[in-house]
């Protein structure tokens, strides 16, 4: 491999944080990127070349975008494989991660489904399109299930609990379009592994653990605290799902512990907010890493460099507003914490406005998670 | 002290790799920035806000500048003191450092004799007008002495050694403007030491070892491999140093160590090449407590996270041509080796083009050292 600079443009789909992210480290790496994005200047663009103002799957902005670039990437799961695919065979300009991966990805269901096949342990789940599936799931799986959206969920959007048999017809009218039930996992953990897709093989980061509140993740602790065994077999999981995806990239794998045992939750072909804490935690950020991938260039060292906790900044307002966020001084002047502000305009509710983190934590990562709770305890968006 | 955000748009004049680097690191703060450059696309460009093309003493661009931040500073001593101060006091926005500051700096006479004046120790110097003051020097320190324009030297421009009395002439003509000579320090090592002003005090960064050739800076050694006496001295002059300037922000404080005693070389009012190693060797880069101190939040911890070597890359071509670099996989696959390239687009003879570090160095830095070396043999521009 002969890696020159100045690098690669590389066309980003998407916007937002994980694209402002990607902003941050591409220059020093000589990599310039443009970003397509709705949203007029979006959160990544005061840090990127340039940014293309179209929907993720408008075929004439795409089009644009993959003329100015070398490579092309997406950092939102909105991103559409088919017009990906089209825009890629006509210009040359390769998809990283595949489109065919974002395709498996995008369909929770063909996402089990195929994971499952490979040897992977994932939750029960079942493909149901009448209230009787849903029944039939009652009785194989039992109560509490999980109704999903297929497509378009994140967040915990698209996700409805079904706790008895009584509320499965209105369950049903919350969830748009093609649906699945899984069973409701009463996990001792969740975990996450940043696994990385290179041109030389595949490369994980050390395994997190990540808390979630109303399946939004708050929290992440690295590395997790559990043990040792239970970090062997994610690691196993997570080198099994990178095997079955096509492409090269970050990948965030979420996962479940039970019994000390590794279930299978979500992939997202893309970096992940379980993955922030790499920023400062690892010897290669994320997103340094995907946009390494992506243009081909070796992978860095994905070793752990400190003990890191990271709390995201959600939107705890009534309702939409001006985002202006006081109390900023108690990260700032707290030695080893650090603030990612994600520069959006309007700061909705449970809306992830921005993260911190508080690394080289020694042993002690209790005290550091109470820590960065008291502090998230002085932010106030006013 | 109450710190919101989005954070204040800050004015930079001075596109260069200096603005870049703090571009790299504004957005995780909620700072934007603006910079005043003459070059067109400069390096900075593509991670800021936006550029306003024109000369750095441009009134008119300054005050459009001014107008459209919260707060001015400067990456560049060819910024001028007067218009900044005119266009500070038309508009209301602070300057940081103060254009005071920048004017005792820009002219290294001013500056050695303000410093002489308030304790700290500076190798012998003397006005020069004529030929005949320079014989003078030459019986009041002997020879060799560095011929010196007290105006705008750089990387060893501007200066001129004499080592005969019949040079004199000759060099002379050598250098334009105001002039001054100054003993040629036979010292032992050259330091260095990052200081900040903040809103609520000063902070120096761990000392560091710099190495120079043909008066380029060529590479930095942290901590310095000097013993803790003469660190204690850099320190206590670094201290001194920052006292006697006003106005917040980074300072670059060069430094000359000679029988275990320290001499003031010269001082630069902002990030400073010799503090590049902060970004991965410290908890806080020099570019982010920059922009910490310019905007008046607190300072972030300078402590050393890992001993580090950084390398500059400078243009060891011919003739000016297109900027290509091959071989940076010697980088990128070196653990804990990071690359820091400019974005400029042309490569001249002996142009800062980009750095490298290798941080978290154990104990051997010697090693590291050489190792930086052998990598720098295999970056080619072709």
């Amino acid at each position: 491999m002969d890696t020159s600079i100045p690098g690669p443009t590389i066309g980003v789909v998407g916007g937002g944080q994980l694209g402002r992210m990607m902003g941050e480290e591409a220059s020093a790496l000589g990599i310039e990127l443009v970003v397509l994005d709705p949203t007029p200047d979006s959160p990544a663009s005061p840090v990127v070349r340039d940014q293309i103002t179209a929907d993720f799957d408008d075929r004439d902005a795409l089009m644009e975008l993959a003329q100015r670039v070398d490579y092309l990437t997406y950092e939102i799961e909105l991103a559409d494989p088919d017009v990906l695919e089209e825009v890629s065979d006509e210009t040359a300009v390769e998809v990283h991660p595949a489109p065919g991966t974002l395709r498996l990805i995008e369909d929770k269901l063909i996402q089990k489904r195929r994971f499952q096949e490979n040897g992977v342990t994932v939750p029960g789940f079942r493909e149901v399109s009448s209230s009787e599936d849903i029944h039939d799931a009652i009785d194989e799986f039992g109560l509490p299930l999980m109704l999903k959206a297929r497509l378009g969920g994140y967040d915990g959007r698209g996700n409805v609990p079904i706790t008895s048999e009584s509320e499965i017809d209105e369950v049903m009218d919350q969830v748009e379009g093609a649906i699945m039930v899984e069973t409701f996992l009463d996990f001792d953990r969740e975990l996450s592994v940043i696994g990385c897709k290179g041109p030389g093989g595949n490369e994980l980061y050390p395994v997190t653990e990540t808390i979630h509140e109303e399946e939004i993740l708050r929290e992440t602790v690295s590395p997790a605290r559990t043990d040792d065994k239970v970090k062997q077999k994610a690691r196993e999981t997570a080198l099994k799902v990178l095997d079955i995806l096509d492409g090269r990239g970050v990948y965030g794998i979420e996962l479940f512990e039970l019994d000390q045992e590794i279930y299978l939750n979500e992939v997202a072909p893309r970096p992940h907010n379980s993955g922030h804490w790499t920023i400062e935690g690892a010897y290669t950020s994320q997103f340094e890493q995907h946009l390494r991938a992506v243009a081909g260039m070796p992978l860095g060292s994905t070793e752990i460099r400190g003990g890191t906790v990271s709390k995201n900044i959600l939107g705890d307002v009534d309702e939409e507003k001006q985002a202006r966020l006081t109390g900023v001084e108690e990260i700032l002047s707290r030695e080893k914490a650090y603030l990612h502000w994600y520069g959006k305009k309007m700061v909705r509710p449970l809306r992830k406005m921005g993260h911190f983190t508080i690394t080289d934590i020694e042993d002690d990562l209790d005290s550091a998670l109470n820590e960065a709770r008291e502090i998230r305890g002085h932010l106030v968006f006013d």
